[in-house]
């Protein structure tokens, strides 16, 4: 699949983390988009066994990362390196909004490896950090307060760039076996005959009650299953009313 | 702004979980994303200090938090209810990607609570909780590993809802001055002086040598600062020149 061919040539860079459970979090939060290269700058400690715990069942990103001393040895060979930031910078490039941003890197990481750089849980990218970056992307998010976690950064950034790549689709609709337009109308002219019986639905007074019953239905979009078990509900209060009678 | 009314009525339903520490994240992850409204069906320890450090500045998202025994209080007036789900499931309603979800739960945001409800981080949410929900949503992931952590995937659902909401713009690009034609006109002048001085430009044979930097400086968009320093570096060369010979 082309779509996961590029995720292959993402890297995530994580520089200078002081939290060794964010690296943690951020190799589950890859895995769970498909992506699997992380490398790491100068974090504060690492390898440790809180980062262990938090990776879950991403174990195998962790152990596949590397370490490395500075940013520019980090970047290697990626043609494109993209820092993200909670906010604009004054001297740095135009910030781009993470899902104006996605297509450019994905179209990038189609022939080449990419880079996406996340600073500092503190204080983020420092300025010549991000001087090594071509690009600079945000995640907008509520001014009052944007402070958004490492590990959920790298979560939204990696499910942007998953879904920009459709990289996956949803669990296709469970197998439904819709009823025939005969196996509904049966039911309806069932439900009319009851509902007659019972009094509820006056003949000579109708008020557009079927009407409205088969537009209720007609929404729900029956399947041949519910029309079987409404006509038994509806054969158990003929049943019922018979009875009492 | 009508956006951020929206998200003022969606409630995140946490229902069972288990380790208060993903319940102080995903208040983080709210409030990042202009959501208070934070709702707790039995939760395992909370309030709890765990929750309370990983909430960081969200502190009044948790401390504004209900405690309810039943999913079906924590609901209350919600007119729509939208279970996460790492997976489809057989018996109920068809899975939509959290993309396609986003617009169709703000629209009843728009005048009336919904909720987002999200299960235990080991179980997911039982057949029963799903059946109190009308919406399916389902972060498309990784089949081979789709596990995302609790407090992630409501980052990812809030970061959709504000971003289908256009809550909060990206900063805006920092204040340039572009330069003016005529200026930068003088600049391509000084620099053609410049390197025809040097040797580097044969005005006999100029193999396009202006216009690829014209182009280049063209892509760039110089700004007038730029044009000023860039000349000041053209005169510095000129001046070592001179010196020497």
């Amino acid at each position: 699949m082309p779509a996961l061919d590029a995720l292959s040539r993402v890297r995530i860079v994580l520089s200078r983390t002081s939290h060794p459970g964010n690296i943690g979090s951020a190799a589950r939060a890859m895995k769970t988009m498909g992506i699997s290269q992380l490398r790491l700058v100068a974090p504060k400690s690492f390898p440790h066994e809180e980062a262990n715990a938090l990776a879950s069942g991403a174990l195998d990103v962790l152990e596949g990362s590397c370490v490395y001393e500075t940013l520019e040895e980090a970047l290697g060979d990626a043609v494109l390196a993209v820092g993200f930031s909670s906010r604009g910078r004054d001297l740095s490039h135009p910030p781009r909004a993470l899902r104006d941003a996605a297509p450019l890197i994905l179209a990038s990481a189609a022939a080449s490896p990419v880079a996406l750089v996340f600073g500092n849980e503190t204080f983020g990218l420092t300025n010549e950090e991000l001087a090594r970056c071509q690009m600079l992307a945000v995640i907008p998010a509520n001014p009052a307060y944007a402070s958004l976690n490492l590990a959920a950064a790298v979560q939204v950034a990696c499910y942007e760039l998953a879904t920009a790549a459709s990289a996956f689709t949803p669990p296709a609709e469970p197998e439904r076996t819709p009823a025939t337009v005969e196996e509904i109308e049966a039911f309806h002219a069932h439900l009319e005959r009851a509902m007659i019986a019972s009094g509820f639905l006056d003949p000579a007074m109708p008020k557009r009650l079927m009407e409205r019953m088969r537009r209720l239905f007609a929404r729900a979009g029956l399947e041949r299953e519910e029309v079987q078990f409404l006509r038994g509900m509806l054969a158990s209060f003929e049943k019922q009313a018979k009875s009492k009678t």
